[in-house]
């Protein structure tokens, strides 16, 4: 099963928001609706979203083809529907490059980017685990931090693609899932995708990932990006950050997958890409609160970068 | 108002599982409602449960006066109700060595632990606002983590105690509460006393808390403490520990303000200490979770503790 694909003239999507509750697809025929599944997150996750932008733009292709100035200003709203993972807006101007040929040139784009996302995963499954089982020994035990699996990336995943992989060669040890507040991707999305996969796991409040590691409990942090810069600094999930300082502190290795289209060579550093912050209201209700989504890790803290290309290991000075 | 007390033979505390839906005080009248009161969190807090410790042994007097084993079973359940806190075991040992004088000597003594409580609480608050003016200059922006207001001890507070006391010199910035999952005591509790104060506050994620300091937006970490050890290490509520690595990562102090009566040398080193694990269906039901209710913050991240007799400057080599 497909996180997002085309199907019969318009997007189908899994409905994050739904789950674990209820597995429910979404039909997505215009821009408007495209735009507001993006912003209430029913889809989400980096290479997701690259995906989303791409179809975006076929959707904006089929419904303002013959009139320029609307159909800019409909690419304009799905490229900028969020604004901190790097692939949506990567995705749909890919998807708008093809403007020129038509409809059918957009869709074959958006359909070449899907497949593109489909094969890096396979390619960051095989990497990732090897790498962690060079850096760890079998049965390493894993925590991971928001959603990384086939709900964020088409099928497969990118840590959690790894995690899966482990476990499918049976050398994974138990699995920490943090429970990623305030939506809860963790708790919500990476449990249920684990349940499915029989993976041993457990749930942590985020706030417990650096004393577990001291306490000798997580052998390696894996986890995923919404946008890696030149530099190497790492865009992902509020929480990353304090994940990656307990990782250096309990001197267990700090591993980054994704695909190269979420590396951002364009951006040099981290402090260069606008965090969104978005309503306190998904935090606590009557009561004022600061809701960034994403953070920064510095590249000092990352161990290794893995892409479907190639393992960057920034702990022995190999730059992005 | 008192968060817990002695009134007319009987404990009445404010259930704080209650807040901030309903401020309810409940009445207490044996060894068993106030252990189940401990156990569910109605009462909290290092120097609450020191003053339940105290009046818990007045119960058991009251109870078991004439049954010499009846009695120091229930003053062993008292003791023993949570393991991670000193105060509990402390303040019921401490009103347990007045039993031959009988329930009324049993019970003078945790009047007095209450009122040495409340004296407490008031020279924390002047040591503490004193020490973060000097510190970070007037107007900080403050980040505490779990609740340490009145709630926690009797009046007053420890940390919320010296956030109070900057507010009333009109010398606070904006605080930032960090939620405190899995029961929410920052969103829950500090909350609903900021907003008694009439404090600027926000809440946020416990993810959050290491990258709002990276941000900028927090010059000063200051929070209470379950435990203090010989050696400085500080045990307190599950996510301290990640927001001092995030305040050394930031170079702003991490403050620890906690009475005497939390101050533990005959407990060399924190990984001493029984960290208590609860029920994981505190943190989500129908999935296993792993749920340590403290963590533990090695001495070398703690910039002062500040107690209601002195401030240790541990980054200047004092110890405990």
């Amino acid at each position: 099963m497909r996180t997002i694909d085309w199907v019969d003239g318009a997007i189908e999507l899994i409905d994050q928001t739904k789950l674990p509750g209820q597995l429910e697809v979404r039909r997505i025929g215009t821009v408007e609706e495209l735009v507001d599944a993006i912003r209430t997150l029913a889809v989400r996750g980096a290479p997701a979203l690259g995906v989303a932008g791409g179809y975006g733009v076929a959707l904006a292709a089929k419904q303002h083809g013959g009139d320029a100035d609307a159909l800019a200003a409909a690419v304009h709203r799905v490229t900028t529907a969020r604004p901190t993972a790097v692939n949506l807006a990567r995705g749909a101007q890919r998807a708008a490059a093809q403007l020129p040929g038509g409809f059918d040139a957009v869709l074959a784009e958006a359909d070449a980017l899907r497949d593109e996302e489909i094969a890096a995963s396979a390619a960051m499954a095989t990497r990732g685990a090897d790498l962690l089982t060079e850096l760890c020994g079998e049965q390493p035990k894993v925590l991971t931090h928001c959603n990384t699996g086939a709900l964020a990336a088409v099928v497969g995943g990118t840590a959690l693609g790894v995690v899966a992989e482990l476990h499918r060669r049976r050398t994974l040890g138990p699995v920490i899932a943090s429970e990623t507040r305030p939506l809860l991707q963790g708790a919500r999305l990476t449990a249920w995708e684990l349940d499915q996969l029989g993976v041993d796991f457990r749930v942590a409040v985020d706030g417990a990932g650096p004393f577990l590691m001291a306490r000798g409990q997580v052998d390696v942090v894996v986890l995923g990006a919404d946008r890696i810069c030149g530099n190497g600094d790492t865009i992902n999930k509020v929480g990353t950050y304090a994940h990656a300082l307990g990782a250096r502190r309990a001197g267990i290795p700090f591993v980054v997958v994704a695909p190269e289209s979420t590396v951002d060579v364009d951006t040099p550093a981290g402090t260069d890409v606008e965090i969104e912050d978005r309503d306190g209201a998904e935090v606590i209700t009557g009561v004022p609160a600061v809701n960034p989504a994403f953070d920064m890790t510095p590249y000092d803290l990352v161990t290794a970068i893995v892409t479907d290309r190639r393992v960057i290991r920034l702990d022995r000075g190999e730059r992005v």
